[in-house]
């Protein structure tokens, strides 16, 4: 009580919807196996099959919250190729689902029938733990996982199981439990799991736009004036 | 002579534009770096520029040979918020040109006034060795080299030096001189130069496709007949 809170919102869309694209690329084509194979000596002539991944051409990509930043991933991955969008969520539908003829559907039809799966939802009591044994089970065994949300809303031994029986094909985190996530954590021993060090907004221009935000916050605040972006508590 | 010549045309143009595109993220967004410092332990409490990339917001993409494949990228990398496509190359005009108000320069201005370089021509006399010392001088230090050709495109002794001295930010290549490139090249031992082994039209699909086509040139040849895509020497 008495104490004001500013706010940066709206700043990170951009930042973080590229670097979940990112992250489904890299984890998709294998992106940090094949460096791997070229500082090793595993790159030796043309096979077939060598170091194949799974393109977006043809996909169906499955979103669990379509909000600001679900649907800024799904604007930018449309021109891949994407063949169908599907999304699950609690809110009101979005204004733009039309935009990539995305179809709602309930959790379970999202996690059987589609190719990618990416994450971008709030962490609340529903999502807590929301992609589990039941959900893994339900995905492909050719479908990748993407999660640049929040790391509870994943049960982390439940996907671990499913990439190391091969359930699913790979993921991708940006976040985890906890974080940082312990550099001996058993997610980490898994060629198909690629975990990143929760960079969603780590640009120049994203921390910079932050850090201006934040800085007229404060100097509203310490005048007396309102903030530019106050939460109102 | 005698000898017929069959070929699969147009089939790995999407694989090969959503592998540049996914190296372009993967090298602007430092995620083979990330990977790293997670695995090693360097990932601890929040710093404010800690794994900083440069984002595609509001940047200049500047295309060499805006062919089929260049066209590819540039539709896939415009939702990212790209502001301004350049190109250069030798063909006519694309079509597509107008589609992404792609402006025509010459390749000076486009190593000078581009934040992405991404170079998708084709290997003739005319390019091999174009992206040289005076190439890379005129780019700027925060700007990205991409080059999913052909590795003779570039002077990679240039490259190396430009890397090295921060004449440009990173680089990211799939195509190098000789293929394989030997494990202890002086560019892999570079932090912003990241190398994959030529996997540009390595998906499932497209290698499906692709042998699909060579079968059918090749019964064909064997009953005498037309091929479905053949060379004509």
């Amino acid at each position: 009580r008495g104490i004001r809170v500013g706010y940066t919102p709206d700043v990170l869309t951009d930042a973080t919807a590229e670097l979940s694209v990112a992250l489904l690329l890299a984890v998709c084509r294998r992106l940090p196996e094949a460096v791997e194979q070229v500082k090793n000596g595993g790159w030796t002539t043309w096979k077939p099959l060598w170091m194949c991944g799974y393109g977006l051409s043809d996909s169906t990509v499955g979103i669990i919250g379509l909000g600001r930043i679900g649907q800024a991933v799904a604007r930018r991955l449309k021109p891949f190729g994407v063949k169908k969008f599907l999304y699950t969520g609690s809110g009101p539908k979005p204004e733009s689902a039309e935009e990539f003829g995305a179809e709602f559907v309930p959790l379970t039809r999202l996690a059987e029938e589609s190719d990618f799966v990416v994450v971008t939802c709030a962490l609340t009591p529903a999502t807590q733990g929301m992609c589990n044994k039941d959900f893994f089970g339900r995905m492909k065994k050719t479908s990748v996982f993407i999660n640049t949300s929040r790391g509870a809303v994943v049960n982390q031994e439940d996907l671990y199981d499913a990439l190391a029986h091969g359930q699913i094909a790979a993921a991708g985190l940006d976040v985890t439990t906890p974080e940082p996530l312990p550099a001996d954590h058993p997610l980490l021993s898994l060629r198909n799991c690629v975990v990143l060090p929760h960079i969603g907004s780590a640009t120049y221009a994203t921390r910079s736009t932050m850090a201006v935000l934040a800085a007229n916050n404060l100097l509203a605040g310490l005048r007396g004036e309102p903030m530019p972006h106050e939460l109102l508590l």
